[in-house]
């Protein structure tokens, strides 16, 4: 069935009907025009976007439109988690072209659903529209923090160590993956690359625990690449930073991907992007005690991978013998737009009609 | 100079520069990732979104991007403005073709910005992407209202009366003008017809008057047209409803407009769309007070257009003979998707290229 078939009335009570009944801090949920909510007296609220156009952030042969729900979810709940908060509530606004089959909608909200419960969080609203070609997916995010655990880009010191939690580029092994449909991997390492692609898990709870902890002084979620949103960290915080070459932790899908297809996994990691860790800068005498924490409250590694220095020597990546090589990863993180933007624009591009 | 020349980040920088720096509840604004806010203690927060998608929603050559602006401000505030509440945070999505003049983004955020800062709130944030091709303009509005000033649209009793504020049916007017080049009508009707079609003006005050007079039982603004509103309340509250014919408040630009084009300027206040009055249901010996603090306090006139009746009865349009004239009147507003969508999406496809 299509959905001009069912009206844009009709698919906005097919979606409440799926959704779970509100909550508690829910007066007015799905099928009104405004949401209403009940905040939690003292913490500040957290409110953020982040979208999904269709033949420039996926390509409808290659994500399932669950696959698609999660990861809009995913990424917005990473933003709330970098800055050490608790996601609340979702607000989607939907532009479909006329011809779009119902069970595209279902699909995505089967997936939304799924990610945003994992997250203790609930869909109270949105917009559907009307799109003459692409479809848009933009997701709207609320959450809260409590002061006091709240952190923020602009608090990375000099001498503060910079630190990253789990593995970086396996999501752009699974971009490659997309791209070139016939490269020689093990099953393994296509599972994991496609699904850190597809499907990210957001590091919530480790950048609770980050917030919580006191010695975390900057934080950002990896979206845009390690050095693109290492970037984002020293110019709000005025600093500058070293990272060690042969400290990042490359996923190991990463590095058989990226082998197969004769490129260099090291780079993919250092800017690949779409990773969804946690980025951050901390007291040097916190990082055990912090990577130790991290691995018993969330199960989820992290190492130390470079130091924050002064903004005139600005961003330097350094092998061990202490030879620079910020040069051999000149590519800049996604950049809408600009002529050098990443890899998975040119896919996209070559990839339209 | 093209958008692709400033890349993403040079005009996140540049939409910053200009907007005007943040206010005391603003933490983190512009710029991160996520907004950072301070909510009102003990109020409710409100949260809505609406879209504008180029080729639905408006046509480039018709519009200016300061215009879309304002436009897209005012139908947001117009949804909190119906529950009784103030605007005080928004975040603002983007999704703009390679090619597009950075003179656009610079339009679009004066015209935001100017309507935003009318109604009492500020830019916090946002997202910019590329699209292949329609230029999409998302708006996600958070606002407060006091738990007891709350008006929902479920509320509508059985002998309330409804009323409206305002004039119908000028906005369909300006519709006819952008769609049909050379109607004769005189300057003064079409420049009326056309203001409230393209920058509307939302009923902020007027919302928050009915909302504290307490004698307001439900409520919503007239976007989707008189009749489709009406049914929205309706069917919320589980009621019906008999709207008086001659008792409709249509413009004079309205009136002027649709007997140049031979069309009827009732139907248009009817289920026109796009006027943005606020539609309410009040308590019968409410409703002389309640014109008379709304005109004195805001300068708008309101007036009563019939009454609550039994679910059973349905929505029905009566003339003062009593006769029934509500087929008359079967065209709904506006649903996207739907084969019987009001004329604006006709006219759209047509103009499509």
């Amino acid at each position: 069935m299509k959905i001009s078939e069912l009206g844009e009335f009709g698919l906005i009570e097919r979606i409440a009907s799926f959704l779970p009944a509100a909550r508690s801090n829910v007066v007015v949920g799905i099928g009104d025009d405004v949401a209403v909510l009940q905040v939690r007296h003292g913490n500040y609220l957290l409110a953020t976007c982040d979208i999904q156009v269709e033949n420039v952030h996926f390509l409808a042969g290659k994500i399932t439109p669950y696959q698609l729900g999660r990861k809009i979810v995913a990424i917005n709940v990473s933003d709330i988690a970098a800055m050490g908060g608790s996601p609340d509530w979702a607000l989607v606004s939907l532009a479909l072209p006329k011809h779009q089959q119902v069970d595209f909608v279902d699909d995505l909200y089967r997936g939304m659903q799924e990610q945003i419960d994992a997250a203790g969080a609930a869909i109270v609203g949105g917009n559907i529209s009307e799109v003459p070609k692409d479809v848009v997916v933009d997701f709207f995010l609320l959450g809260n923090v409590a002061p006091q655990h709240l952190i923020r880009r602009n608090g990375a010191k000099q001498g503060d160590l910079i630190m990253v939690t789990g593995t970086l580029g396996d999501s752009r092994a699974g971009l490659e993956l997309v791209r070139v449909q016939h490269l020689l991997v093990s099953d393994n390492a296509r599972r994991q690359a496609s699904q850190r692609h597809l499907t990210p898990r957001p590091r919530l709870l480790e950048g609770q625990v980050l917030g919580r902890c006191g010695n975390v002084h900057a934080m950002a979620d990896v979206s845009d690449g390690l050095l693109g949103d290492l970037g984002h960290i020293c110019g709000a915080s005025g600093v500058g930073a070293e990272i060690w070459a042969e400290d990042i932790p490359v996923g190991n899908a990463c590095l058989e991907v990226a082998a197969a297809s004769g490129k260099d996994g090291q780079e993919w990691a250092m800017t690949g992007g779409e990773d969804y860790e946690l980025l951050f800068a901390a007291a040097p005498h916190a990082v055990q005690e912090i990577a130790a924490m991290l691995l018993n409250e969330t199960g989820t590694s992290s190492r130390v991978i470079g130091r924050v220095v002064s903004a005139k020597d600005g961003i330097r990546v350094l092998l061990a013998d202490g030879r620079d090589a910020t040069r051999n990863f000149q590519r800049s993180g996604w950049d809408h737009f600009t002529a050098n933007a990443r890899d998975a624009q040119d896919l996209l591009t070559q990839n339209e009609p």
